[in-house]
């Protein structure tokens, strides 16, 4: 068999968003065979969510050119609230409707193939482990950086879940714990208060809201300044939009540190529509890790960018369900 | 056999510290059938700190009415740097003189029994997590106050060590990342730099050298104040303690709330010196963590003191010993 040629058994991987649900079909060996994306239309809540991923799912796996009787097992990623254990969401704000509802079940019943629940943080940063910048390495911590800040850890070979499905929560650890910013969450200080795309557009919208501040930001309208637009100017030389993309920098240099005393991975990974701000921010990051972490961390853990971009979180949960349910499992 | 006779097999447990070495000997159950400290003079060096070492576990098993062939495994815990699983110390700040020594084989060939070397403040969390207030948890994170904050992590059964030993070194998260304070490891904005006994005489003798400043501490020489010094004052109902001991707890809040957004243990412990503040002090931590943390975990994740005191270490280091070279060991 070559090296290309799809190696059998093949998963499922479904990645619920607020937004969209994307879905594919993954070999064994962590290789996308296709790769769709519908509308989650949220708003319709649980029960006629089920149908959206179970047709997310039908898709992807006709798109694939393989048949249901080909697939060993099904994986989920979701935004929580939720109990992994029990495959229950629970409270999951991005998903109204969609309150204590036995996800796993219903898709298990809808599909007729064994699935699994994951944390859609845990599961990138699975798929990352398995088949993406992680691999090879037996720890990896990953940060998806958009609207929020999620992330997942994986140690050994394994998802830290946590006991009560709150581990890797990292987003929400307190790097600023007197007089820090306001997160969404409603907590404060949190390292997605600082770090999120959203808080880079609110911080932007600050700066501008002087009026002595001189920036090209200013010849956008200011519902367009958003972290795109900040990223964009500073590579175009603006002063302020690089101040905030260097701040941005040192505030997710301190969440891989906090992470780095903590776990102390292999490495650290950063995915998430932010990394399109290309290698500078990343070496931004990488030498404020240099300079805050412990010496043998800071020489011997590596910060570096995901590699499996939008498709990280369903080839992550395909990979979960290879390690319940494939012949590989645990 | 009744319940509290001592249960076979028996192994040592050496607790290394810049000042004192502590040792016991330790049943299958997790009880120590002796306790004794003799002084490191780590002034001495490596060499002679081995020969330390190895007399303070003759004494400790001497003590203990065992003999030398009743000892399965013997487990030192010792502050870092260190590479666990070369069993190396590499650059341990508190033992000058002690860098890159093979403490694990030196003490394996002097005393004759399996030795195995583990971080101080993993292995006081492995003790409670074994024998003490995180028994019949799944996992543990405690930390350890002192002039340090120490840290240990234990994720279903098994001490989360890093890949590159510094898993758990959860004194060095940062906090407090815009302004923050000096950290002894010099770092700026630590945990350790806030919550640490060190930290409250800092903050202490700080708040006294404004001349404004009313404190039944200004009736003690400044240099007796010291963290005992203020939360007798506290107890006392001086005002100035009393803020010094409830910001105290609000940052050791913040360190349990990280860490439960990030390992989501079944308990958070705090242990060392510090905790004879008491019951209050606990309280005050307990009421900012249930405000601080998601709902989830603020609910259902414990918060408490540790039970083993200054046992903790060599009761942890003897677990580590039985863990890898024990009959239960894996």
């Amino acid at each position: 068999m070559s090296e290309h040629e799809p190696t059998p058994p093949f998963y499922l991987g479904i990645d619920l968003g607020g937004t969209n649900v994307k879905s594919g079909v993954v070999d064994d060996m962590g290789r996308a065979l296709s790769s769709v994306s519908v509308p989650t239309h949220a708003e319709r809540g649980g029960k006629e969510g089920v149908e959206t991923l179970a047709r997310a799912g039908e898709k992807a796996v006709e798109a694939s050119g393989l048949t249901w009787k080909q697939i060993s097992a099904v994986g989920l990623g979701s935004p929580g609230t939720m109990d992994i254990e029990q495959g229950m969401l629970l409270e999951p704000p991005n998903l109204p409707g969609w309150e204590n509802l036995p996800v796993r079940r219903l898709l298990e019943e809808r599909l007729g193939v064994p699935t699994v629940l994951q944390n859609d943080g845990n599961a990138a940063a699975y798929g990352e482990y398995w088949a993406g910048a992680g691999k090879g390495q037996r720890s990896v911590v990953m940060f998806t950086l958009g609207t929020g800040v999620g992330c997942g850890i994986v140690v050994d070979g394994r998802i830290l879940e946590g006991r009560h499905s709150h581990g890797g929560e990292c987003g929400h650890i307190i790097v600023q714990m007197i007089g820090g910013r306001r997160c969404s969450c409603g907590g404060d200080g949190h390292l997605e208060a600082y770090a999120s795309a959203t808080s880079v557009a609110r911080r932007a919208h600050e700066a501008l809201a002087d009026p002595a501040v001189v920036s090209a930001l200013r010849a956008i309208d200011i519902h367009d300044v958003d972290s795109k637009a900040v990223a964009l100017a500073a590579a175009n030389g603006d002063a302020l939009a690089i101040r905030l993309v260097e701040e941005t920098a040192y505030y997710l240099a301190v969440g891989a540190v906090s992470l780095m005393h903590t776990i102390d991975p292999d490495i650290v990974l950063f995915g998430g529509g932010m990394i399109a701000a290309g290698p500078s921010f990343l070496a931004m990051i990488q030498q404020h890790v240099a300079r805050l972490a412990f010496p043998i961390p800071a020489a011997k853990t590596q910060v570096e960018y995901a590699l499996l971009g939008g498709h990280a979180g369903f080839i992550g949960a395909a990979g979960c369900a290879r390690a319940l349910h494939g012949p590989s499992g645990r």
